[in-house]
């Protein structure tokens, strides 16, 4: 059975940042939601999306940023550089908008290996490749030893919004089907083995990819799309969360419909995870009216990344901004957000 | 007499970052022109603009990025916050765009008070607003204490190009004016004699500000303009000279014409550094050919931010590549573009 996530950490008063304002969880967001959006205030920021969507002479485009700080830079399935164009590829897609251009920005340390710089920068340009889109502008700094960790990168990207409709939480409702778009957990389980020297069966890798091929099938065939949202830190937990509460609507899930390998299952359990919890940065959740359910799986099932998409639950007017999850035995519990840091450093 | 910055250091063949990797200078050249732009290939980025200008359904937009890693974080005249704010403004504007809206992605190492994030924040609000540009979205990483220095922000922006004919390097030709929009060196030196403890007379601070209203003017009153850059990490040397060497022309600039304020000039007399290597944070050049120059400094001098604007030099066919000063007293020397590492994290 997998630990109890939600433990008591400081969520009211913290005056200090804590590694787990970084997390993707509930400190995460009362960060956003008590220093970024009262300052930072305009429309497109508080619609709360992976994007800012804005009009420019009659175009909607999307412009999203990232920064990583994975830790270790190189991991199995992937480096921080293919990392940093797929997560902002993906958060484009997640506004429904197809990536146009990608801007690229480093941070070295002083004492970086030069051959380990062309390691990150080949997988970067192998992943811009394989998401078709330019990285047409960057930025280098350097700064003393010891004052960061080997390298971080910024990509941030600009995307034009196919998405016939807004793409967002505010567009859910009562009703939507909840699709997951493939097995869950692999890239944060890689990254903790990775760092603690553990050796997993069954050799998990990183399941990071670029997810626009995937959602822009979902538009080619006309689904009628939500909201999409990739389950990156705080995983499938988190982002439901952060959905109900937008949408003021109840989500339900069947644990038993979420599809966890076994070596990521396996590992979960060695240490007290909850592959809910665990982030991917190669999956996303769709909700679709369910007239489009069943299509839009099919369509999902027919591109490689998201072969293994599955129906998890669905949208209702119960118990508006809470999530519950029907266990492999029947019984029902909250799945709240993560609360403290689950793992640090994980993209 | 100011010291000679073009001192020997290893140009080729380092395995390793160095910190005037990030300097602006020589070794930052070499990383963009050797790992960067082979990797990242693409005729936008081999414009080696500013920022990246690519068209969207007929408009020309400009993507802008830059990470921030100045220290101290908060300085006379300004905040790492509206550096990064006023700084990807600047881009945008040495584009010949106006901004319309930016990203905001901070780094932030565990333990960072929450006021003086707040206050960061804040100032970037202010500068958003002085510029009329949304911060329309953005992120934040938390990595542990000891892994970053307080913290570290990147903003991107995006702007709609108005300029009616693309501003950039290739368009400087013989007979151009060359302009420089103010008084060079305060940002640097407020920084250096910030972190040195030092207290130079004067009050020197900061000249941190947005550029978009200044090149603005320009545009309104049909100046032809050829090329704008900011005078940012290695000053108005590596400016002309990265102009110089794309552009394949020849520039001379008069010594006595280049305004530096008396404050600024003691204190880089004192620390043996030449006012024309000084990193600038509301400064630029701007070429415009010699039948428009006298308007344009007119123009300019409308504007706050430009109004000690200048004709500092002229471009010609003589020594492509090549910069040259005429000194106080006559003679000329080469204006070599930064070779080591003047002032880290400057910006």
């Amino acid at each position: 059975m997998a630990i109890d996530l939600t433990c008591p950490v400081p969520l009211l008063g913290a005056d200090k940042i804590l590694l787990a304002h970084g997390g993707g969880g509930r400190l995460t967001h009362q960060l956003i939601e008590t220093v970024f959006l009262p300052a930072f205030s305009n429309p497109t920021i508080l619609s709360r999306h992976d994007g800012g969507v804005f009009p420019v002479n009659g175009t909607q485009l999307a412009i999203t940023t990232d920064c990583y700080v994975v830790n270790p830079i190189v991991f199995p399935g992937g480096t921080i550089g293919d990392l940093a164009v797929n997560g902002t590829v993906n958060d484009l897609a997640m506004c429904g908008a197809r990536p146009l251009a990608l801007s690229a920005a480093f941070i070295l340390e002083e004492g970086l290996p030069m051959e380990i710089l062309r390691t990150i920068v080949t997988s970067m340009e192998s992943a811009a490749r394989a998401a078709n889109v330019p990285i047409v502008t960057g930025d280098t700094k350097v700064v003393d030893k010891g004052k960061a960790d080997a390298m971080f990168i910024n990509t941030t990207g600009v995307g034009v919004v196919v998405a016939p409709k807004p793409v967002g939480p505010d567009r859910v409702r009562p009703g939507d089907a909840v699709l997951v778009s493939g097995e869950l957990g692999a890239h944060g389980i890689t990254i903790l083995s990775v760092r603690g020297g553990l050796d997993f069966e069954g050799d998990v890798t990183s399941d990071t990819a670029p997810l626009w091929p995937a959602v822009q099938t979902l538009f080619e065939a006309d689904i009628e799309v939500h909201c999409l949202r990739d389950l990156t830190r705080g995983g499938l937990s988190s982002a439901l969360n952060e959905i109900a509460s937008a949408a003021g609507v109840g989500i339900t899930v069947e644990e038993v419909a979420i599809p966890v390998s076994e070596a990521v299952r396996s590992a979960c359990e060695l240490l007290g995870l909850d592959p809910l919890y665990v982030a991917n940065e190669g999956r996303f959740v769709a909700f679709v009216p369910e007239h489009d359910a069943e299509r839009a799986l099919e369509v999902l099932r027919s591109d490689a990344v998201s072969a293994q998409a599955v129906r998890a639950g669905n949208v209702h007017s119960d118990s508006p901004g809470i999530v519950t999850v029907r266990s492999r035995i029947g019984g029902h519990r909250v799945l709240d957000m993560l609360s403290g840091e689950q793992l640090p450093r994980i993209c």
